[in-house]
């Protein structure tokens, strides 16, 4: 037996026919969860296991999990994975890196000929994006949660296709997967990951350790108002629910992310009705995501955006209404396990820094039943859910050296 | 002979029976230009015409005339009317109270053998709403311009339908009408309609002499930033369009109308791409509809709006592109038939003020080819294109009132 290495050319090399899988003219990846196109990556990776002598197992939610086997095979495995699933006009990098660094890491074991203590897994989560079917991060959602929640067997795709029929013809398309129970008890999960942000590629810094994930919560907002004729009404005869939309929402631009660096706000849809050209809007409806670190920021920032909205709806005669229709709570991850991926990141003497993830990934499920950890790679001007995602070669095989050096540090003794 | 009177019974039945045509269950009306209920309003009036002994006659595009001759036939009739069209979910005053005003001034003059020196014609103008087809106001563009715009042949309506198929059935639904060229010359036009706007019922004045017609441009802008993700991209790395847009949307609320009440300034359509609750908005596009009697001013606030647009973009990262997509300047009545009016409102004892129109109406288009002017009555809390529409009996009863005494002050000698 010699040290593990992972083998950048295979590695990069799967890296490429994945991206092929579902490959977009612009040079991005459409592979929607339980698309033929996942099928299709789902195929190839069983292929690549068996080829390697490691057995393949799916659960209820065709979660996939290349398994290579430990010295006790009835212990807990150590989980490292993360998603084949793709946005709509996704990139190459964002779940694939993480997934085929975690089968690199197996081959680097088996070509060493490690002997692990427990199984090491390589796990690709069903539905990590949520583009396909909502909500996302259904996978690791009901591994954790250890059932399916029964709404899901109504979902319907964006496109009509039922989930429930999605979910078992991409099972039966895998038949030489043993199926095994839900949320079977795991010694630990690491997730390679890129950063989808542009912290770490203006630092020049290669990884990032990350210590949780922001808490998020949606607000879904109406305000509503009086419809009337444009041309004819003064402005003291105005109930205009678009003008105190955009007075409410200047306000929280300016209140919120220029006094908490750590805060996150973001209105991403927005529609109004009647809609017309010449019509006074009666009812403006918009979504707010809220993101902090801190669940006390989460519910301060929250009140203020449900006053000011208030606030700005009365005094255009409007009135507002807002619910909650998303709530994350931030996670923090496992301190030993982080404590290990430091001292690996150490080992492989590459410069790393901490951080937060203010995306969701599955790891963050994966927290509330096991020890937990990630690790992030910088990619292009933090650019990611775009066909233009990038990473530097050497940056995917820095993530992948460490995430084989924290598999090994991170196995139980 | 005697003096002339309005029949309110008649009046009033008429506007019910009419207000079946297309009725909804809500008391509004769905009648839309050229469509099936708009040819059987049109056959109710024709039949009305012929029991009356009036002629009726169409032009090329379906502008159809309730003729009364006059003492010297060759001579250009003086027009009075409005529209038979409506909004999609209209109500069953805008257009149709005109209309039947006019209908029951020439029932009026009849009943009383009133000999007037030119022919009066009441005129229903074809597709005033522009609810089916765009642009609004065809039949007294086409009127006015003596010709039917090439462009319009390929039109469709919402519905898919063919704007020239349903134009020539509709013409061939009424053929008893006589075809009469486009644009004849016409002695002079005074169109009663509902104010829809809510200043004469707060001020508790039953008539509004309308001296013009504001004038109305209407842009269409585009801000451009970037697309990212919502919980990783930190405040100092986002180009968020809809940032931009709602900081410069909120300066201008404050800037315009605030300080000139003749201003009128609405943002009625809003989008947002890509429009998913966790992505900053790389595109938000939204119309203007601007508004003022005065074409110094409109210059002066769509210069205020680009720059203020331009800045709130720039300081946020983004781009700002404006077009402006519709263009009518303001329109000023005629001075000698608005004082006929003035006189007639003075010899029937009602209360009057004099008021501009914030909409547009046929009459401005009448304006460019003969003397003008209009007639407003209140309608309940300014409600219009709205199934609620309102407008109390004695106020389209005053309303006919002033527009036959008006008919008989404007007759040439």
């Amino acid at each position: 037996m010699s040290a593990p290495q992972i083998d950048a050319e295979r590695f990069l090399g799967r890296l490429d026919a994945f991206a092929r899988i579902g490959g977009t003219a612009k040079g991005g990846v459409n592979r929607q969860a339980l698309s033929p196109q996942d099928r299709e990556a789902r195929r190839l990776l069983a292929e690549l296991a068996a080829a390697r002598g490691f057995e393949v197992r799916q659960d209820a939610i065709a979660n996939l999990f290349v398994r290579r086997a430990g010295l006790d095979n009835s212990r807990p495995p150590l989980l490292i994975g993360s998603h084949l699933d793709s946005q709509l006009t996704g990139g190459r990098f964002d779940g694939a890196l993480g997934m085929l660094a975690a089968f690199e890491v197996l081959e680097a074991l088996e070509d060493a000929g490690v002997e692990t203590p427990v199984p090491v897994e390589a796990v690709a989560w069903t539905n990590e994006e949520g583009s396909h079917y909502q909500p996302g991060c259904m996978g690791s959602m009901a591994f954790a949660g250890g059932a399916i929640p029964a709404q899901w067997a109504s979902l319907r795709g964006h496109d009509g296709a039922l989930f429930s029929e999605e979910l078992q013809a991409t099972l039966a398309a895998l038949p030489e997967a043993a199926m095994r129970p839900l949320g079977f008890p795991v010694a630990g999960y690491i997730e390679l990951h890129i950063e989808q942000g542009p912290s770490l590629e203006r630092e020049g810094i290669p990884i990032g350790i990350v210590e949780g994930i922001q808490g998020t919560r949606w607000l879904e907002v109406a305000i509503t108002g009086q419809a009337a004729h444009a041309g004819t009404t003064a402005l003291a005869f105005r109930r205009d629910a678009m003008a105190a939309a955009a007075r409410g929402l200047g306000r929280l631009y300016d209140a919120i992310m220029p006094n908490d660096e750590r805060a996150r706000f973001t209105v991403g849809r927005f529609s109004v009705e009647p809609g017309a050209v010449n019509a006074i809007p009666q009812k403006v409806s918009f979504t707010v995501d809220l993101r902090h670190p801190e669940t006390a920021a989460l519910d301060r920032f929250e009140a203020a955006i449900g006053d000011t909205l208030a606030k700005a709806a009365e005094e255009g005669g409007c009135a507002c209404q807002i619910r909650r229709i998303f709530d994350m709570p931030p996670a923090v991850f496992s301190a030993p396990l982080l404590e290990r991926l430091r001292e690996a990141a150490v080992e492989t003497g590459l410069a790393w820094k901490p951080m937060l993830s203010g995306a969701f990934h599955d790891a963050l499920f994966l927290a509330r039943v096991a020890p937990a950890a990630m690790i992030f790679v910088p990619c292009r001007d933090g650019l990611s859910h775009n066909e233009a995602e990038y990473v530097e070669p050497e940056h995917s095989v820095a993530g992948a050296r460490l995430l084989l050096a924290s598999t090994l540090a991170a196995l139980p003794g």
